[in-house]
């Protein structure tokens, strides 16, 4: 089933004509809040039949700019599940002994085993996206990552796992304006950083090398989805009827009873 | 520089082509003994040197059947190397969390770092040698994993890590030689369980097995070598042969001394 948010294959969009508003395409905040509680019910429901077929897999990816929403979202859209199924890794600068190996070494090790669903906050995409941008590695090793990305999420599909991934995409002054609360608010205060206004001076580049993402690196097996997350009541609905549209195709079923217990009777 | 037993690439090797027989090839143990452990020396010698640089990774594959010699060549020609340096992993049967994700998880996991590295004392291999001949997994799973060891191994290369695949050719005659000595010497007797007679029952499909491994996934990148292993005298000179030259091949460099320590002079 087509979603309006997934990125056609093939195409070559770019992120800068895609709309950051969900307010625009959504007249009805309440209903939207309605809906989404509902899909976050069937979403609790559906993770435990994920967990006891333990069988197949669901990796999450989200990416977004700083306060795009990603911890927001995964905050919102978890609420109800069971955590044992359920795990949730953020990725961060990576340390000397992960520096000491290919890229995808400390990613691979995270990917969800079966029966479980494994949400990535950030991910390997920061390898050609702040790594791009901030020029941390040439460019003859960024480049090649895009193929060895798509190589293996397919190979992680092949093996049984499902992926979506998930840009939060809220435009340049939405940022400024979420900035500008947590220097404002005394509880936000310390998600704020200088570093952010070093990236928010690179927008633009961070847009190409989003741009490029999307060229390259947007799969049958790995489709990326664009959420409009100015909103946070329309972001947390849109990635949540994706989430769920997902656990519904993957069709999870809770495994046979044991044979010859048809008729047992606990007496004692 | 060509190696006598490196698997020619597009050749359609067979197994049963290959000497086991090392004694055929070279008509001077002690002059074999004596340059292996020349040989010995300099792999000590070009360790830490790959240590110090902290650049390029060297992931050396050991595989073969029962009683093929794999922990004896492995302890043989790391006597004298700096285990800071140098890993040896032994993959086991998979355990229950391991088989819950794809087969290469455990696997990337223990890949070398920068400066470092790893031997694999069986290895990824397994899951299309022991999982084919015993039907641990229907065809359609096993048959990908050719595809997806050639892509794997591909990007280990292409992200720093030089790769060399030896296995050790015994014939069936020398595992039956070596099994009884097991049986017979109450200090090996712990070496020798049952199954592995059931495994030596099937060793003309593990032969099999093996040629389609030589047949597909013998790379440029991640090449095969055919060590004749029933003289462990050849099998150690021959591997360390192949591990020197590689070493030699990748050239590392101690790095420079820090700037401006060229005059100092300490006084206390």
């Amino acid at each position: 089933m087509a979603n309006l948010h997934q990125v056609e294959l093939g195409k070559n969009v770019k992120m800068s004509a895609l709309t950051a508003n969900g307010k625009d395409l959504h007249d009805d905040r309440d209903k939207a809040e309605k809906e989404f509680k509902k899909l976050r019910e069937e979403f609790a429901d559906l993770q435990p039949k994920l967990y006891a077929e333990g069988k197949q897999k669901l990796l999450i990816v989200f990416q977004a700019m700083d306060a795009g929403g990603k911890d927001g979202t995964i905050r919102s859209i978890t609420k109800g599940v069971n955590p044992q199924g359920v795990n949730v890794v953020s990725f961060k600068a990576p340390s000397k002994r992960e520096l000491a190996h290919d890229f995808l070494w400390r990613v691979h090790h995270e990917v969800p085993g079966a029966g479980h669903i494994t949400i990535f906050n950030r991910s390997h995409y920061e390898d050609v996206l702040v790594v791009r941008v901030e020029n941390l590695a040439p460019q003859q090793v960024w480049e090649q990552r895009y193929d060895q990305i798509n190589q293996f999420e397919k190979y992680l599909t092949d093996t049984g796992t499902r992926i979506v991934k998930f840009y939060l995409h809220i435009d340049k002054d939405e940022q400024r304006q979420r900035f500008q609360e947590r220097l404002d608010a005394p509880e936000k205060h310390w998600k704020f950083s200088k570093l952010d206004l070093e990236k928010r001076k690179h927008w633009d580049q961070y847009m190409d090398a989003f741009d490029a993402v999307l060229e390259r690196c947007n799969t049958k097996h790995a489709p990326w989805y664009v959420i409009p997350a100015n909103q946070n009541w329309y972001r947390d609905l849109a990635v949540s009827r994706v989430i769920v549209q997902t656990l519904r195709e993957m069709d999870c079923q809770y495994p046979e009873p044991e044979a010859g217990l048809e008729n047992v009777v606990i007496v004692d």
